[in-house]
C-alpha cells in the first residue's frame, strides 16, 4: 500500500497527480558516476534541504592510469552539503555500487539503507576497514517504503541482476515520482527471489511517473537477455559429459545464483565442492550464512582434502574469470598455484565474459591452460545480468515516464538507449544523457542542465586517496614508454664541479651494452656545464634546463628515444 | 604442368610418391614466429644445405612491452647459417609478414620472393628505410614454381585473404611436398583476382601431401566467412540510407578490395573520395599505379579540397579503424584533427573489428565520435580475412595430407584447429602443435620435434634492435606503477656528508601535497647516514644498501606503495 506522502508544506499523494499545484522548488538530480564510463556509480537527489545518494561505487582503473589501484568518485560536493545528505541507498552488492562506501563514509558519513545481501556484502567492506562502529546501516526489504527528510520516500521493488537481492527504487518527491531502474534485467525464472515487480511497476507507470533513469549498459543488444537458469542447464551438460574428469568453474563471487548453480551440479553428480579465492570464499560464506545458497551438507569440503577424492568426485569453484594476475585461475594457468596443479584433460568451465579491456588477459589464461592440457569451456556458460534491448523497451513501456534519463554505460550505449526510447514515442526533447556532474533541473513541466557541480574521478593509490593526479600520472607514463636518465653533479658556491657529472639510467636501455652512450652522455654534461662556466651562467634552474637540453637533444639523436631527463646539482 | 623434381642426387616426382626410396636427410620445419602468439610470422625450411624463409613479419607490442615500438623474431639461427638460405618467400603483404625485412636483411640478406602487390609494399619499406640498392626483389606470379638451392622447389597458389595477391604455397622436398596455406579464406566472389585455386589443391592432394600447415586464426569460429563482397553491399546500403550525409569509412589501409568498394558506393553516388592516413595514402597510391584499384578519373580529391564540396558530395576513407591514438579518426573523435572536424551527424563507418587487445581503445573512439554528434555504423560492416572451422575443413579435406601442422594463431586456435583434423580422421600422432624454435624433422615415415633452436622476440625501441631486454621493461613496469624516489648525497672520502641528502620523487606523489612525506624521508635518510658513520661503515654499496631499504619500509608504511628507491652517493 502506498502511504500519501507528507512534507511540512503540502499533501502529496505518491506522484500521481501530475497536474497538481506546481511545487515552488526543483528536483535536482546529479549523477556523480556512473555515466559515460564504466563502474563508479552514484547518483544525487536534491530537493531543498534534502539529499539521497543512490549508490556509491568504485571504478577499476583504466590502461593509462598506472599503478592506481581503484577509482572513486569526486564527492566534493557531498562534502559541502554534508547537513542535507539523508543516506546513501545501495541497490545492490555489486563492488561498482558499493566499493567507493569505505572511502567516501570517511567524509560523508550518513546511514546506509540496503536489504540484507546488500548489507552484508556491505558490513563486510567496513569490517576490513574498522568502520563498523563509526557507521550506521539499515537493512531493508523489497515492497518496503522509507521517508528521508521532508522532501523523499523511496520504495525498494524487486528487480532481477547478476547477484541476488537485487532493488530498484521508486522516488517520491514533490514535483512528482523518479523511478531508477539501477542495473537489471527481467529474469522470468529466475534462481532466487522472484521475478522482477513488473505488476508494481505497471502500476507506478499508471499512477503517472515523472522520470525514469534506466539501465543502458545493453543498449546495443538486440533481443533479450537470457534466463540465468539457462547457465545451469549448460552445467548439467558439462557435468554429464565429462562425468570421470575434475572440474573447475571460475565465475565472479559476488554472482550466489550462479554459484548455487555449480552446486546444485555438483551435488546432482555426487561431486564436492571446493572454494577458491578470497572473494569466493567470503562471499560463499556470507551468503550460505544468510540462507541465500542452499548447500547440502557434507558437500562443501576444504582445498586441502582435494587430494583425498578422485577427479570425478569433486569440483572447485574459484575467482579469475577476468584473467585477474593473482586470482586461483591464473596462477593456475601458470603452475603457480601452491595447491592446484591443472592436469591434462581437467575440465575449466568460463562462466563470465570479459568486461571490456579484460579480453587479451583472459585469452591469455585461457590459452596458458589449454598449453597445459586443459579443456577450456566458455559457450553458453554466462548469461548478462543487464536488460538488452527488448527488455529496455518493457520497461519504458511499463513506466510510460515523462522524461527518460538513460544512466549506467558508456556514452555510446546511453545514445542508443535514447534512440530506443525515441523509437518508441518519448519526445526527443524529453530525453537528455548527462554527463557526471551535470546538474539536472527537474519540475513537472520542464528537465534542463542547470549547471555543474565539482566532479570527477579521484585515484586511490596504497593508502592515497587522491594524492595521485595528472602531474605523477604523465610521469608515470613517459618513465615508463622510455625510462629514466639522471645527471647529477655536485657544485661548490663558484659553481666549479667538484663531484660529478654521473649519468644514471633506469628502463632506458641495457647498460651493460650501452657504456659507450652513457660515457658520450657523461660528455655532452660536461660540455654542457664548461659552456655555463664561461658565459658565467650560475643560476642553477638554467643550467638544469641546458643540461636537459643538451641531453634530451643527444639521446634523440643516438637513439630516437626521449627518456625522462633529471639534471640534479648538489651543493657544497 | 608439374616438371618433374630434380636434385642432384636422384630424380624425384614431384612429391606424389610417398612410397619410393626414403632420401637419407630429414626435412626440417622450423617456426621463427607466428605459433601462440599474433603477428611475426615466419617458417624456416631446411634441407640439407639449403633454406628457404617464408614470410618475415613484426608484430605490435603487447601492453606488457612498456615503451617498445615493435617487435621481430630472433633469427640468431638464421644469422649462423647464412650460407645455406636461399630466400625469403613472402606470401602477401601484410605487416604481420613483411615487417620484419627491413629490420632482418641487415643481418639476412637473401632475395625477397613475392607477387606483384607484395612487393611493391615491400619496396615501400625498404625505400625508407634505404634497402634497395642493397637487396634483390624477385616477383613472382600465381601457378609459377620456382626451384631454390637443390632441395626446393616452390609453386605460388592463388588464394583469398583480406588483402590481394595473396600466395600459398606447395613446397617440394626430398621427402615430400608441404604444403602452406598461410593466411587465406575461401572467398567465392572475390572483388579482384580469383577464387583460391581449389581444383589445384585438389590436385594436390590427390597426388599426396606429406604435411600441411594450415592457419588457424578463426578455428574457434564455426561454419564459413562471409565474402568481402558482402560488405560492398552493407556500404551500397549505408550510403543510401544516409544520401544526404557526409560519410567516412576507416579501415585497414592494406585491405585494397575492401577500399575498392568504398570507391565503387561512392561513385555510384555521386561522390569524391578523400584519403586520409599516411599509410592510407601510401597503400591507394601504390595499388592504383599497378591496377589493384580502379579509381573512376575526377573521384579522388585532396584532403584540403573537401570543403569546397557539400556533406552529400564527399566520402572520406582513412586509418584508425584500431583506435591508433595518432590516427585520422582518433584525432578526429579528440577534435583534434586539423583538417577535418566531426559535426553531428556525420557517418562513420568503422569497416574493421578490434584486434584481440584493442578492445576498450575502440571502444573509446566509438564513444567519442557519438558525443560530437556522428552515428557510428559498424554492423555488417567487415568480414574477417581467415577461413572459419568449415572452410579449414575443406582445406584438409582437399590436400589429404599425412601430417598436419596448425599454424597462424594463439594456442587456444592451434589446438581448436588440430582438434578439427581429429574429427576428420587424420590420426592423433601425425598431428603437432608446434611451439616458437623447435626443430620439427620430417620425413615420408616419421615426425617429431628434434630439439630447438634459438628463438624468441627482438624488441625494437627507437633506433634501438634488441637493447631493451627484461631488466629494461621490469624497470620501465615498477617506474610506471609506483614512480621513483632519488636520494642523493654527497660524502667526502672520509664518509662525512657534505651536500644533501636530498630527495626527489617522479610519479610517485603530488609533491606540494607531500612536503611532509619529502621531509621525512630526508631525516630517515639522514638518520641511515649517521647509523653507518656510528658503525663505521663505509662501503659505498652497503650504505646504498641501507639507505634503500630504509627509504623503501619507511615509505611502504606511511603510503602502502613501493617506488623505485634509488641512493646515489657522490664522492668529492
Amino acid at each position: 500500500m502506498i502511504l500519501p506522502y507528507q512534507t511540512g508544506r503540502k499533501k502529496y499523494s505518491g506522484g500521481n497527480n501530475l497536474r497538481a499545484r506546481q511545487p515552488k522548488s526543483k528536483l535536482k538530480i546529479i549523477p556523480l558516476g556512473g555515466l559515460g564510463e564504466v563502474g563508479k556509480n552514484m547518483t544525487v537527489f536534491e530537493y531543498e534541504n534534502d539529499i539521497i545518494v543512490v549508490d556509491c561505487g568504485l571504478a577499476f582503473p583504466g590502461d593509462e592510469m598506472l599503478g592506481i589501484d581503484l577509482v572513486i568518485p569526486d564527492v566534493t560536493y557531498l562534502a559541502k552539503n554534508l547537513d542535507k545528505i539523508r543516506a546513501f541507498i545501495i541497490t545492490h552488492g555489486h563492488e561498482d555500487h558499493i566499493g567507493a562506501l569505505p572511502y567516501i563514509l570517511k567524509e560523508v558519513n550518513v546511514p546506509i539503507y540496503g536489504t540484507k545481501l546488500t548489507n552484508a556484502l556491505i558490513e563486510y567492506k567496513l569490517t576490513e576497514h574498522a568502520l563498523m562502529d563509526v557507521t550506521t546501516r539499515v537493512v531493508i526489504q523489497d515492497g518496503e517504503t522509507i521517508k528521508f527528510g521532508s522532501s523523499f520516500k523511496v520504495e525498494f521493488i524487486s528487480s532481477n541482476h547478476s547477484i541476488t537481492d537485487t532493488v530498484m527504487l521508486s522516488i517520491w518527491t514533490p514535483v512528482g515520482t523518479v523511478v531508477h531502474t539501477a542495473d537489471f534485467k527481467i529474469d522470468y525464472s529466475p534462481i532466487r527471489g522472484k521475478v522482477i515487480n513488473l505488476h508494481r511497476l505497471a502500476e507506478l507507470g499508471q499512477k503517472g511517473v515523472l522520470a525514469l533513469l534506466s539501465d543502458s549498459t545493453n543498449s546495443e543488444r538486440l533481443g533479450y537477455t537470457q534466463s540465468e537458469r539457462m547457465v545451469g542447464e549448460t552445467f548439467f551438460g558439462i557435468f554429464n559429459k565429462y562425468k570421470d574428469r575434475r572440474i573447475m568453474v571460475a565465475t565472479f563471487a559476488s554472482n550466489v545464483d550462479r554459484v548455487q548453480q555449480v552446486i546444485n551440479a555438483a551435488s546432482a553428480n555426487n561431486r564436492k565442492v571446493a572454494v577458491m579465492g578470497r572473494s569466493m570464499v567470503n562471499v560463499v560464506k556470507i551468503a550460505s550464512e544468510l540462507g541465500y545458497l542452499d548447500i547440502p551438507t557434507n558437500t562443501l569440503i576444504e582445498v586441502n582434502e582435494l587430494k583425498k577424492y578422485t577427479d570425478d568426485q569433486v569440483v572447485i569453484i574459484m575467482t579469475g574469470s577476468q584473467g585477474e594476475s593473482m586470482a586461483a585461475l591464473s596462477r593456475m594457468s601458470k603452475a603457480e598455484h601452491k595447491q592446484v596443479e591443472i592436469k591434462p584433460g581437467d575440465i575449466v568451465i568460463l562462466s563470465a565474459t570479459p568486461i571490456p579491456g579484460n579480453e587479451k588477459t583472459v585469452s591469455n589464461v585461457i590459452n596458458a591452460l589449454a598449453k597445459q592440457g586443459a579443456i577450456v569451456v566458455k559457450d553458453d556458460t554466462h548469461v548478462s545480468g543487464h536488460a538488452a534491448q527488448e527488455e529496455q523497451k518493457l520497461m519504458i513501456a511499463l513506466i510510460k515516464p515523462k522524461y527518460f534519463i538513460p544512466v549506467h554505460g558508456e556514452f555510446r550505449h546511453l545514445q542508443a538507449h535514447a534512440n530506443t526510447a525515441i523509437n518508441m514515442g518519448i519526445a526527443k526533447e524529453n530525453i537528455i544523457i548527462l554527463s557526471i556532474g551535470d546538474i539536472l533541473e527537474l519540475d513537472r513541466n520542464s528537465m534542463k542542465v542547470a549547471g555543474t557541480v565539482p566532479s570527477g574521478k579521484v585515484l586511490v593509490d596504497g593508502l592515497g586517496v587522491g594524492d595521485v593526479g595528472n602531474i605523477v600520472l604523465r610521469d608515470r607514463k613517459h618513465l615508463s614508454e622510455d625510462g629514466l636518465l639522471i645527471a647529477v653533479m655536485t657544485l661548490d658556491d663558484a659553481g666549479i664541479v667538484v663531484a660529478g657529472p654521473d649519468i644514471i639510467s633506469r628502463g632506458f636501455v641495457y647498460v651493460r651494452e650501452a657504456e659507450n652512450l652513457m660515457d658520450q652522455a657523461r660528455n655532452v654534461v660536461r660540455r654542457t656545464l664548461d659552456k655555463c662556466q664561461r658565459n658565467q651562467v650560475t643560476d642553477w634552474m638554467l643550467i638544469k634546463n641546458y643540461v636537459r637540453d643538451d641531453l634530451r637533444d643527444f639521446v634523440w639523436q643516438k637513439t630516437k628515444r626521449s627518456p625522462m631527463v633529471l639534471p640534479i646539482i648538489m651543493e657544497i
